[in-house]
């Protein structure tokens, strides 16, 4: 738990005893490779703070066609934001790529500790201001007509993932096949 | 700028005095039709909040193709977000599509705002979420398959749009072909 405090102290600073309250508001659940968060129809009660490991939130379309929206990693925030927030079922999943562990909680939590604690409002407005810069670059880069910008584009933003992460994995999140994808590392 | 607190109020419950506080830190401006509002290159000052018309965010490669990353209308707040958190040079541009009303800030009144009123903290929260959201729904149909399914999406998204936005500027946003988007429009 005191990765969570250190979280939300590199954007506000809270009191140890602020901190005692907040902490019980989240649980902990490792996981394993493979695994599933979220799968498409749940109902979506909790949102999920990665502490290590990495992970995909993708849809699957009619065809069975997988589309990876986007990764988490380490401090990140990730759930099917949509369902979360609208209370709606999952059109998402979240599935772990490299084993680790998560914190989890619901939108009432969020919602209760914004509202006691203007400095945890503060935490998660800046939480949301840089992912919502994250997926403006993200848009971005799906849109880049070749397949040589999209990598470049993904390799200058997530260096590590780009080490990390099965080259499969990184064909469909860029939307290229794979053996672009080698022609493109092999450059 | 009874517009303006009629849009916090939305949100969040501001007093009268409160808001003759806000008022000042707020300009308003007029927009004619094909006027920019940033261009790429330029310090990146102020973030806009729609009172009528409609906005399109987009950026061009190095081809001199344009790429749409978003429309914005009528209590949407839009920036080049990475250049403006961030301080940077915009690598994208604003246009007008439609004439009509914006109301712009800077970063400063942002986070003063946000730091002396819990309530405008939380208002910018919660239009972050909506943001994000929309974002996350925007990368989903970048994403989709076929063109069918793009502009399906879109026209439940925003029917609005789909009835105001010159069809050639419809395609461009859904990344199809407009003789593509003809045949759609006509099924």
């Amino acid at each position: 738990m005191e990765r969570l405090r250190k979280h939300i102290e590199q954007i506000a600073q809270i009191s140890d005893q602020q901190f005692e309250y907040i902490k019980p508001f989240f649980a902990m659940k490792r996981v394993r490779k493979n695994q599933y968060l979220i799968n498409e129809g749940d109902e979506v009660k909790y949102e999920f703070l990665v502490l290590s490991g990495i992970y995909k939130v993708f849809y699957v379309d009619a065809q069975g066609k997988e589309f990876i929206v986007q990764f988490a990693q380490t401090d990140w925030w990730m759930s099917d934001y949509q369902a979360f927030f609208k209370k709606q079922q999952a059109t998402m999943h979240i599935q772990c790529v490299e084993e680790g562990e998560v914190l989890f909680s619901t939108l009432e939590v969020r919602e209760q500790l914004a509202s006691e604690l203007h400095q945890m409002e503060h935490f998660f407005r800046v939480k949301l201001t840089n992912g919502y810069v994250a997926q403006q670059q993200r848009i971005k880069l799906l849109l880049s007509s070749t397949p040589q910008q999209r990598y470049e584009a993904f390799s200058k933003l997530y260096p590590t993932l780009l080490q990390r992460l099965p080259k499969k994995v990184i064909a469909e999140y860029l939307g290229v096949s794979r053996e672009t994808l080698s022609r493109l590392y092999s450059k």
